[in-house]
Parts: C-alpha cells; sequence; structure tokens
C-alpha cells in the first residue's frame, strides 16, 4: 500500500501502463434515462470491461507497478467481489499468484469467476477480512493489492474517467458511485484537469463517505448490508482526503431507489448493470434540480450479479 | 399482406428505405462464448436495435411502404410482443394510428412498451388473435402488417444481416432463431448473396418450422408455449417457400437448453437477450461439430425480457 496521495498525472501515466490489458469501453446513451432525468446522461460502460467491472484499471496499473521478486511470492487481497476478479484477472496477466478473501456474502457469480481466473478464493465473515488477510500474508509473504487506499489503485480507477473525457466533450458533472472511494477521487483527479466537478453516489444504509465528508472527519464502516455489495466497505484516507480537497459532495439514494433504477436502466439500455453501479442513476432521478439541462457522465462501475438477484428483490428466491 | 417472393434487391432497398430510422447496431464477440462454442461467434446486436429488437426494422419498411390514406386509416397486427413494440413504433415515426392484438400470456414489459409508443392494445387468447385482428380490421379499414408472411416485413427484417456481412467479413454461417420466419428468411436472401449459408434455431417444443422444412409440407403451429415466447407461431408461407429453397437447416433446442444458453450469455457479455435469443446461442452450444473452427454470425433477435423471469426460470416468482 502506497500512501502518496495520487495525482491526475498519476492517472495519465496508470493509463499509459494498462492500455493493451484493459478494454476502451464504449459510452451508450438511451432516450428513456435521459427524458426521465431532464438531462443529457453519457454512460462510461464499465459493465462491459475486463472483469466486468471497472476494479480491472486499478488492480492492473498496481501489479504492473510491482517488481519480479513481489511477482514471483504472489498477491494477495480482501474484495467483495470485482476487486477480487480484477486482482485475478491482473495476476493471471502478469502470471503471478492470486488469493482473494471474500465475505460470506458475496455472491456465487463473482466467486465463481474469481476461481475463473485461477486464484485461491478463502471466505470469511465481512468483519475479519482484515485479519484473515493479515494472516495470509504474514505466512506467505504475499504483496497485498488493497481494493482502493492505494495510490496506485486509485490512479488506474481514474482511467476510466480519463478516457470517457476523450470520448465526450462537454461533461457539466461525473457521478459515480461510491464505497472505499477509489472509484470516486480517480475519477475526480481525472475530472479536475478539465475542471469537472464530480458527485458521489451511496446507498443511505452504507453513508459512511456522505457522513465523513460533511462532518470532516472519516468515520469507519456502516456495518450494514445493501444491494448495492461492491459499496459497503468505509471510505479510505487517500479517498477522504482527495474528495475533501475537491469539494466532492455525494447524494445518498435508499435500497428500493437503487433497484428501482438498475431495473430501469437494463430494461431500457438491455445492458446488464449490477445494483452498484445503479446508484448513481438513481442518485441522478432523485435530484432532477441538480442535474437539469446538464451533461452528466456516469461511470457504469460493473454488471456482475446475480440474475435471480435483480429480477426478483426483495422476494429473494 | 404481399405475396411474392422478396429477393435479395428487395433487402437492400428496404436498407435504404428504413436508414434513420433504426440503429446501426454493433457486433459483439466474447472469449466465453468463443470458447464454449469452439468457433469464432459474431453477435449482431439487434437487442439494441430500436424497440429492443429486429422487427423494428421490418415494420419500418412495410410502413414506410404505405401510400397516404393507407396512414391515415392506421396501422394493425397481431404479436405476441416485439412485432407489436415494432409496428407501434413504425407508426409514431409516420404519425399513423396503430392497434396491435396481443396474446394474454404475452409478458408485460412488452404489452407497457406498446402503450409506450402510443398503440392501442387490445389482448385475446393466442388462438384467437388472427379472428380478433380480423373483426378490428373489417370495423376500421386498417392496414395490417403481418408480423412475417409479407415480403415488405421479410425484406426488411434481412437488413440486419445486410449489416452485419458488411460488419464482419468470411462468416462461415449465419444463426438465427425462427418463429414465424421472417427473421431467418430475410437473413437468408441477404446471406445468400455471399453464398453464405442460414441455420434456424427452434424451441424443440414448438418444432413445426424444423417438421415442415424436413417434410416438405407447411405444418401449422404447434399450439405449444416456450420460454421463446416470441417463436411460437408457425412458419410462414413466404419463409417456407425461401428456406425451402435454399436448403436451410433448423436445429432444434430444448427449454433448458434455450434458458441455460440466454443466463450464459447475458451473464458473460453483460448484454441483455431474451430467450428466443438465447435460443440460437443454445443451438451452437448443443451442436459443436457443426461449428467447431467456423466463423459463425448470430443474429441476436432481441432483448425484450422479464428480468424476474430469467433469473428464476421454472421457478416463477
Amino acid at each position: 500500500m502506497t500512501h502518496h496521495l495520487p495525482t491526475a498525472a498519476d492517472v495519465r501515466r496508470a493509463a499509459t501502463r494498462i492500455a493493451g490489458h484493459v478494454h476502451l469501453t464504449p459510452v451508450f446513451t438511451c432516450r428513456a434515462i435521459d427524458t426521465r432525468a431532464g438531462a443529457e446522461v453519457f454512460s462510461k460502460a464499465e459493465n462491459l470491461q475486463k472483469v466486468g467491472a471497472f476494479k480491472a484499471r486499478g488492480a492492473l496499473n498496481a501489479v504492473l507497478s510491482l517488481d519480479s521478486r513481489s511477482l514471483a511470492r504472489g498477491i494477495a487481497t480482501h474484495s467483495s467481489g470485482n476487486h477480487g476478479q480484477a486482482v485475478a484477472y491482473a495476476a493471471q496477466v502478469v502470471g503471478a499468484e492470486a488469493v482473494v478473501v471474500m465475505p460470506d456474502h458475496a455472491p456465487t457469480v463473482k466467486v465463481d469467476a474469481v476461481r475463473g481466473y485461477g486464484a485461491r478464493v478463502v471466505m470469511c465473515r465481512q468483519s475479519e477480512r482484515e485479519a484473515v488477510l493479515a494472516d495470509l500474508v504474514e505466512a506467505n509473504a504475499y504483496t497485498v493489492v488493497h481494493p482502493f487506499d492505494d495510490a496506485r489503485v486509485i490512479a488506474g480507477q481514474g482511467t476510466a474517467v480519463l478516457e470517457l473525457l476523450s470520448q465526450v466533450h462537454d461533461l457539466d458533472v461525473v457521478v459515480t458511485p461510491i464505497g472505499g472511494g477509489g472509484l470516486l477521487s480517480g475519477s475526480t483527479l481525472a475530472a479536475s484537469t478539465l475542471g469537472i466537478p464530480t458527485i458521489g453516489a451511496e446507498p443511505v444504509v452504507v453513508d459512511d463517505a456522505a457522513r465523513s465528508l460533511e462532518s470532516r472527519t472519516r468515520l469507519g464502516p456502516t456495518g450494514n448490508l445493501s444491494v448495492g455489495d461492491g459499496l459497503l466497505t468505509g471510505i479510505g484516507e487517500l479517498a477522504f482526503e482527495i474528495l475533501s480537497a475537491a469539494g466532492t459532495r455525494i447524494l445518498t439514494v435508499t435500497e428500493d431507489e437503487i433497484m428501482e433504477a438498475t431495473r430501469f436502466v437494463v430494461a431500457r439500455t438491455k445492458y446488464l448493470i449490477e445494483p452498484s453501479a445503479g446508484t448513481a442513476y438513481a442518485a441522478i432521478f432523485a435530484n432532477p434540480d441538480l442535474f437539469r439541462g446538464s451533461r452528466v457522465g456516469v461511470v457504469v462501475s460493473g454488471g456482475n450479479v446475480d440474475l435471480a438477484m435483480i429480477g426478483t428483490w426483495p422476494r429473494t428466491p
């Protein structure tokens, strides 16, 4: 874990480093979304990214920065899902061993996908994952790629918005979900070069980031669960500093708003997005006055979701 | 309804006629699909087409061919879903009134979508839809746009493959689902210009097309239901003639195979496809010897499906 604050220049260097190992994802638009939002919404389809999520960018930037001795010992991380797949994929790219600690509530599709990239999965309780990871690292001298509180990871995540800004001009604002804050802080660095503000979208049941930035004190995770299963973690130190300095605002949304927005986007666009990604649309739909008439960039964080869950929530089949 | 046999030239003229009113849909590829198929599969994403299905093409070609007096009286059709949306959309494009007769089992999402384009919906039993439509036409002098047994509709549907052939070169075969046969016969006309054979994919529970072409006698619909809810109708006269002449083969697949393939494609590509479209992938996965090493074009017929259905089948929530 590196603790210097990443910069916009780090995002540009990350883009060069990971080029060829990530997809230049398309930007989609949808009249039904625009009509409902009263805005022009440009969606950066990171659900079509390698591993089905933007997390491939950060993990690759971190892993491609490691020296050969570190790679030979292997890589480890903890993740509720997409970051685990991303580390597994990045390790596969460089031919390194990877171990991913995952919480018991992680969707089956995400656990299977991590294994599909050849990584070992260790399951444990959400609250114990730091300790389990620490034990594994002590025993095996793995290099840890943290899901978000790492300058290289944040710089990598920012490359999605760097691309978006080259694909769509004159955006007024960029909206992304926030969990640990890697995506939002990286996006904020990237967007700052053009003076474009960012806004975070967070499930209100896990609203530590919103309360942290409001109170100017970094709070721990709420410990609650959310349909936005990628957004449960508390905001990281680096993200807190970057977002505080930028004055980035966080909008909170309910579980119902998230699932309704997720289904709306899937039904109308025919792109599968996960509820964590739906959080950004929910925030836009719930705050029409804030976005009306604007050109809004959205980072669709991922598309890894159990179809049964998205179709039947809140009635789990 | 026009009864002359459409030609490849009609498909080219249709492409010119409907240009600007339909999307030039992308072609996607997916390593997981290719690995499983042992083939290179190029998917023409008509799930991203206007109204979420290729049917926009045929309906538009038919409606844009009508004179102003016919348009002033209005347009009517019957459809289990996507064609209804397509006619409603085409009528909206030209500012004409539209009435769509739909069977009681049509997915809610499709009924809502037809209404969303401003058309009137009349619900009835699947078996009675021809009679209900006839009554409406007699009373109101509507022009009927048949879902498939119409040369202009078939020519319009063929434009998807015409585009596909300009987007991907050197295809060995094109696979599409078959219900009434509009898509498959139009695709066959388009592909024939380059000498590329077509193959149809049909749910075995509604296998009238497969049995019709094998027995060289056009059979009526089975009357069964299928998860491929767009494929219940019997093969049309024009499609039967075109496919018989071309020697097009039909592969049948089970309901389980269709749903498994549909979920596989959605989970791995992040594109929402409907089970009718999944039928084509099921046929490819079930016949590896037929496709191994080939460059296979697939027309993804549509993406209009209830998420709960796709996620939980066979347990309806």
